[in-house]
C-alpha cells in the first residue's frame, strides 16, 4: 500500500491527549502527523517542581522525537496550527503552510483565564501552564528572597517574604506546599539578613474549601498538612484586584483587605486554548463556557465524523457531568480514538466513550499529599507514597524516570534543591518600582 | 570579636575566582560578602553540553547561597556592582546600595567581543558565556532543524542545515565536536523530511592551526577528530560579513566566499567585562588591549593594596607570556588571594603569584580529546577518559556530578540527548524572514 492511499491522521498538541493517541496508532495502518507549537512534552503535573527549584525544566519535558522516533508511520512537526478548512481536509500553520488530514484530532488543551481582567493580572500574577511560567514564577519566587536579604525597611520586607497563591485547586494547593517546604526545610542557614520563618504564604480560595474535587475529609487533611508547612488558608475569600505591590482580597461580608504582597501567584482559572474558538467557528460546534468543544460520544464534533477533540480541550459529560481536566482523561480519551480509529477500518461502529476514574491525588509538602481512589480515601505519608510511585511511573522516558528518582531521592535526603537558578532577562515589575513605604496588611 | 571590627572583605563575582576565594576563606577571621548578578556559580568548560542538548542549565549550576551555606563568616548578595570609591572603600550596586570593603577581590571576568562589530553581530551569531547563551544556542540550533523538516525547497534546507562556528579555540571545537556529534549520533531516525548526515557544519579560525594554545600534534588530532564528525575545519579564513542569510568569509588568497547558513555560532574573541573599565578609571590601573587589568605579584592593583582583581579579569605575566582565561588560573589565583591575607594577618610579605599548568584539555564528541599535560600529549579515548574525570570531578556540588555521571551515562548507552528542548519566546531571525530563493555556498 502507497503512502498517499494511507490514511492521513494529523494530530494537533503533544500534551497527554496528543501524545497518547499517536502512541496507540503506532501500528496502524496510517500516515500520522503530530504537530506542536514546541518540540517536546511536558509532564504538567509536576510542572509545580520546576517552580519551586526542585527539578529542571529537563526533567520534566522529554523532545517528541525522541519519543515518537521508533514508531515509522508518525513524524513530527513544529508549528503552531492557527486555522483548519474542513471542506477541504486541512490545517494551516502561523507561516500560512497547509497539511492535509483524512482525520484529526484536537488536543491543544486549555491557558490560564483571568476572569476577564487578562491584560491587567497576566503580568502581575503568573499561572502555571508552560516551562516559561515555571521558570518565570521561580525567578520571581528566588529574587524576591534576594531582595529580602538586602532589604532594610521591616514593613518592605515583611511585603517581599509574603507570597499570595491565587486558588485553591490542585495547582495552588501544590504551589503552596512547595514554598512552604522551600521556606521551612530548604532556605534556612542560607540567609544573613532575616529568618526564612518569616516567610508568610498565603492560599486564597473562593469557594468554601480547598480541593473542591475532592471529597470534604480530604479538604480537610489538605487544610491541616498546608497549616503544618507554615501555609494561611484563607477560604471564601476572592481576590477584587492585584497590583506591583499588593492583592485586595474580600471575605464574605464582603469586608476588603489590602494585602501588602510583590509575588502574586495565578492558580485559579483555566479557559480553552484559543484553537478551541476557531475550530467551532469553523464546524458550527458548541462550546461552553470556558470554550471547551462540546463533543458526542465517540469524542467526534456533531457532524464531522472525522474531527475529534479530546483532553482540556474537550467537554465531555459523563453520569451528568463535564469530565475534569486531568491527564488522566486525556490519556484514556486518546487511546479511546486510536480504537475509533481501528474499528472503522474493520466497519465497527465506536462505543461511547466512559472514563474509569483511577483516582486522584495532590501533593502537599515532601511527606504529604491526598488521595482520592474510588471508595479509599488516603493523605498524610501513606497518600504521598502513593503520589511518589504514580508520578514516576508515568513520566514518560526511562531516562527522565532515572534522573527525577535521582533529583528527588537526593532533595529528600539533603533538604537542598539543586535546581534554585534564577535564569532569563526579564527582572520582576517591583525591581523598577520606586521603594514607597509599605504599611502592613490592613483593612480597607 | 564584633562584627565591625573584622576584616570586611568583599569578592565581587561568583565564577572560579571568587568563588574560591571565598572557600579559601571559610575559616578566616573576616567578614566576607559575595556579590553576583546571578545566584549561582556556574560551570562554564561544560555550557558548551547545555548549547547542544546533553545536559539542562541546572546540571552544571550551584545556587551560590547553597555552596556557602555552612560558611558562617560569609553572605551572599545579588546584584550587579557598577561603581566603587577605592578612597571611600564601598562598591556601588545598580540600584545605588553601597557594600563597604577593607579589602576588594574583583573577579567578575570576560565577555564576547565581536573586534568591533558587537552592534551587528551579537544577536546574529551568539557566544557562549552564560546560561542564557547556551540555551539561545540550544533554541536556534534544534529550530534550524526544525525548520529543515518542513523546508521543500533544496536549497534553503541545505542553508537550514548548514551551521558555522566562528573561532577554532576550545570553545569553537567543542561546540563543533558536539554538533558533530548531534547530527551524526543523536537525530538520525528522528526526521522524516531529510537526512541529519546532510548537516554541514564549518569551523572557521584565522589561524593556521586550531587550539593554538595546545602543541601542534594535538591541533592536528583535534582536526582529525573532528573531521571524523563531519565537521569542516577551515583555518587561515576570516569572517568578513555575517548576515541573517549567510556568512561571508575570506582566505589568505583574498579569495571571498559566501555560505548560505542560518545559524552562526560565536567562538572567537572576548573581552574583559566592563567592571574592568570603570576599576582602571578609578584605580588609574592600566589594560591591556582586551580590558584586563594588569596587576602586581600579589595580584593585586598598584597603589592599591587591597584591591585584587584575579580570573579573566587579570593580566598576569608569567614566564613572559599572560596567563590564559581558563579556570585552573582563576582558582589558583582566588587560593592565592585568601592566602595573601591570611599572611597579611599575621604580618607577612606576600610572595608572588605562580600559576602551575596541571594541563589544558579540549573534548570533541563523545570519544575523543586532546590532553597537554606537562610534557605528555594525549587524544583521541585516552584524553576524554581523563577529561570526563577531570571534568566530573570539578563540578562544585556532589549533587551535580551524581546528576551529570547518570545522564552522561544515559546519554552515552542510549546516544540520547534528553535535554534537547527548545525554550524561550525568542524567535530566530530567519523565522521572519521572507521565503527567498538561496543561492549554494559560492565564491564572490
Amino acid at each position: 500500500m502507497s503512502q498517499t492511499t494511507k490514511e492521513r491522521v494529523v494530530i494537533v498538541g503533544g500534551g497527554f491527549g496528543g501524545l497518547y493517541t499517536a502512541q496507540a496508532m503506532g501500528n496502524a495502518p496510517a500516515a500520522v502527523t503530530l504537530i506542536d507549537r514546541r518540540n517536546f512534552h511536558l509532564f504538567q503535573p509536576l510542572l509545580y517542581q520546576v517552580a519551586t527549584g526542585g527539578l529542571s525544566p529537563e526533567d520534566i519535558a522529554s523532545p517528541l522525537r525522541g519519543v515518537l522516533k521508533r514508531q515509522k508511520n508518525t513524524r513530527v512537526l513544529t508549528g503552531r496550527v492557527t486555522d483548519l478548512d474542513p471542506a477541504r481536509g486541512v490545517v494551516r500553520l502561523e507561516d500560512g503552510a497547509e497539511v492535509g488530514y483524512d482525520t484529526l484530532v484536537v488536543a491543544t488543551g486549555a491557558n490560564h483565564h483571568y476572569f476577564g481582567r487578562d491584560d491587567e493580572w497576566q503580568a502581575l500574577a503568573p499561572g502555571l501552564k508552560t516551562i516559561e511560567d515555571a521558570v518565570t514564577i521561580r525567578r520571581r519566587v528566588l529574587l524576591a528572597f534576594e531582595a529580602a536579604e538586602r532589604e532594610t525597611d521591616p514593613q518592605r520586607r515583611r511585603a517581599l517574604l509574603t507570597f499570595v497563591i491565587v486558588g485553591g485547586g490542585p495547582t495552588g494547593v501544590e504551589l503552596a506546599g512547595a514554598l512552604g517546604d522551600l521556606a521551612r526545610h530548604t532556605l534556612p542557614g542560607e540567609f544573613r539578613g532575616f529568618d526564612p520563618a518569616e516567610t508568610r504564604i498565603i492560599l486564597v480560595e473562593g469557594l468554601d474549601r480547598l480541593l473542591t474535587a475532592f471529597p470534604p475529609d480530604l479538604s480537610k487533611a489538605a487544610a491541616r498538612a498546608l497549616a503544618g508547612l507554615g501555609v494561611q488558608v484563607r477560604t471564601g475569600v476572592l481576590v477584587t484586584d492585584i497590583a506591583e505591590d499588593h492583592v485586595i482580597v474580600r471575605d464574605k461580608a464582603g469586608q476588603s483587605t489590602r494585602i501588602p504582597t510583590y509575588t502574586v501567584l495565578w492558580g485559579a482559572g483555566v479557559r480553552a486554548s484559543s484553537l478551541g474558538d476557531v475550530v467551532a467557528q469553523r464546524t458550527g460546534a458548541e462550546q461552553d463556557r470556558v470554550g471547551r468543544l462540546i463533543v458526542g460520544p465517540a469524542l467526534s464534533l456533531p457532524g464531522h465524523a472525522n474531527i475529534f477533540v479530546i483532553g482540556d480541550l474537550a467537554h465531555y459529560e459523563q453520569d451528568g457531568a463535564p469530565l475534569p481536566g486531568v491527564a488522566q482523561v486525556a490519556m484514556q480519551q486518546g487511546e479511546f480514538v486510536a480504537d475509533v480509529l481501528r474499528r472503522r477500518r474493520f466497519g465497527k461502529a465506536p462505543l461511547p466513550f466512559r472514563y474509569k476514574d483511577k483516582g486522584t491525588l495532590a501533593v502537599i509538602g515532601r511527606h504529604a499529599a491526598v488521595a482520592d481512589i474510588g471508595r479509599l480515601h488516603f493523605s498524610g505519608l501513606p497518600a504521598w507514597l502513593i503520589w511518589v510511585f504514580v508520578h514516576i511511573n508515568f513520566l514518560i522516558e526511562f531516562d527522565n524516570k532515572l534522573k527525577v528518582m535521582t533529583q528527588w531521592g537526593w532533595n529528600y535526603v539533603t533538604r537542598r534543591q539543586g535546581a534554585r537558578l534564577i535564569t532569563g532577562e526579564t527582572e520582576p515589575v517591583w525591581q523598577q518600582l520606586p521603594l514607597a513605604p509599605q504599611p502592613p496588611e490592613s483593612p480597607l
